[in-house]
């Protein structure tokens, strides 16, 4: 129902108007990837609304486009009440692969042949990162892309990918069923194989090798996802786009007033550095940006906190709920 | 001078007894690798000793060994009077050499033969970073490192590396001359194209590429030094390892009483958040130790400050301190 009306009309509800002109979205509004850049502009908007509801306070929209193709559209809301810092950043890219970039995919197992060796690519996604101030409200990430290449003979190859992740500063059960059990009846309507993958994925994804630990309780993470339809595939990313507002707003508003000693903040931020160390040393998408001439950085990094801490030889007493917390890292459990 | 009288003597000005034993060290005392990890041990107390009396507070020593052989001391002073963090680390390792390291040195032009594909090596080294907690005394760090590699043929490969950078938050020429001329000094009494030779080595390896900037003001940085003779290269480091001091502490000394702002401290953290994507995303040595199994992390991330920012679109105005700093970062200058 969200896709019918006008695209003018949707687009007055986006926190800015979409990267790709709006008479062309109208036009072609049947092709996925037309489909794609509204429900990420949706996405975001969705999403910002209910944070600034929450938070009182108001984003700061950036539009910014690429040399080489295309743009985006930044939101953050930096020191303000509620959050640290939160980000929320739609992107909407064209242009040719680099060869680093078509290496990168080929080692994934994706046959890719140009027309001379130049392969044209359209990438879209939105992708959140949101770093609350008080320790009792977890950090969550989401990210959901659409990825188009043209091959030499004219035919595209297409995927879309995704996943949204919570990372808790302390353990609360209920959060992690509450937030667990959104995401997989969003998959359950799909396939009764994607949540348990995706599970697994996200756990194996979001894993700080050098320090044995996962960034965080994990959610769903998937990639290349091609099959069984460009329709079907859309349905369920449109399906897991949905959850973002649901999976993390409640648990927001039920800590919003929890109260917390400078020693739970102190851990917070030590659980910030590690952030920062996956986020710098192991992310897939960060790399590939810190790589990519004419990306824009400040996007890329948005999703890094505001502050960090790195203590040597932090270890957390054994009882204690920090020694809690790093015991579910080390061994990713079940939430439902 | 100071490599003469025995080694049970020397070694009793140590921050803890060297990884080596001393019966060890004495039997082979004219071999360079004995001579290299004296020096560094040596390198590690008279900074410590001397960071300790400017500072009033005590370095923590850790021993710690590692299963494949060698082991290292980290001395750490954290949340002090005038240091954040402050870290300086020996380390003596042996083993064979992973698949990832001989491929890293073949990347460099090494010509690795082993037996039976296994390369025995000894690695050593003394390495430090000092963050200071007022944000008018520069972040300094070094590195002096000794590697051997036996081949098939049971013939030995040697080399060094090493270097001295600074950090400031704030341009103050006169202790960029002060560090640089004390390096140019050591520098020249070994060959005249040294200084400036590893003076723009330096700026080219710590150079944060997505940011275009520097991480610091540079120093000197050299690696796979192997003529004329291991002699002749064991003094030059020898030369090197002996400023650690005179480059550094006259400058803490000098604005150990500065009084700061709160904007000035908020300056340094985001300059500290740069410090830290050097460090986790370019710089080798971290990279390589977080890949190497059986490495001790947390004295590899003791480089990493206590604290650190990162703000969204932070942009010093025109005719600040702050844009007069990353003007220089932007733009490597000669300091003498």
């Amino acid at each position: 129902k969200d896709e019918e009306g006008n695209v003018a009309e949707r687009c007055k509800k986006f926190m800015s108007p979409p990267i790709t002109p709006m008479e062309v979205l109208e036009k072609r509004k049947e092709e996925i990837s037309s489909r794609m850049e509204m429900l990420i502009m949706q996405t975001q908007a969705e999403f910002c609304r209910a944070l600034e509801e929450v938070d009182g306070g108001k984003f700061k929209v950036d539009r910014w486009s690429r040399a080489e193709g295309g743009g985006g559209i930044s939101c953050v809301m930096q020191d303000s009440n509620v959050f640290e810092k939160a980000g929320v950043n739609v992107s909407v890219v064209h242009g040719y692969l680099t060869e680093e970039a078509a290496k990168q995919m080929r080692s994934r197992g994706k046959v890719l042949k140009g027309k001379d060796g130049k392969l044209p690519f359209i990438a879209m996604g939105v992708s959140s990162v949101i770093h609350p101030k008080n320790p009792h409200i977890p950090t969550v990430h989401f990210n959901y892309r659409y990825f188009e290449i043209e091959e030499e003979d004219g035919s595209k190859q297409w995927w879309f990918g995704g996943g949204t992740d919570l990372t808790p500063v302390y353990i609360d059960k209920e959060d992690g069923a509450l937030f667990h059990n959104v995401l997989r009846e969003a998959c359950d309507k799909h396939h009764p194989k994607y949540y348990p993958d995706f599970k697994k994925w996200c756990d194996r994804y979001f894993y700080i090798r050098h320090r044995g630990e996962t960034r965080g309780i994990g959610g769903i993470f998937f990639d290349d996802l091609d099959s069984p339809s460009q329709e079907e595939v859309f349905k369920f990313v449109k399906s897991c786009a949905k959850t973002v507002v649901p999976c993390y707003l409640p648990i927001v508003h039920k800590h919003l007033k929890d109260s917390f000693t400078q020693e739970e903040k102190d851990w917070q931020q030590v659980r910030r550095g590690r952030y920062v160390e996956f986020n710098l040393v192991y992310d897939r998408g960060v790399k590939f940006g810190l790589a990519t001439p004419g990306s824009r950085i400040e996007s890329i990094l948005m999703s890094l906190p505001l502050t960090a801490r790195w203590e040597y030889m932090h270890e957390p007493s054994k009882g204690t709920r920090e020694a809690e917390m790093i015991e579910v890292l080390r061994n990713p459990k079940e939430w439902i």
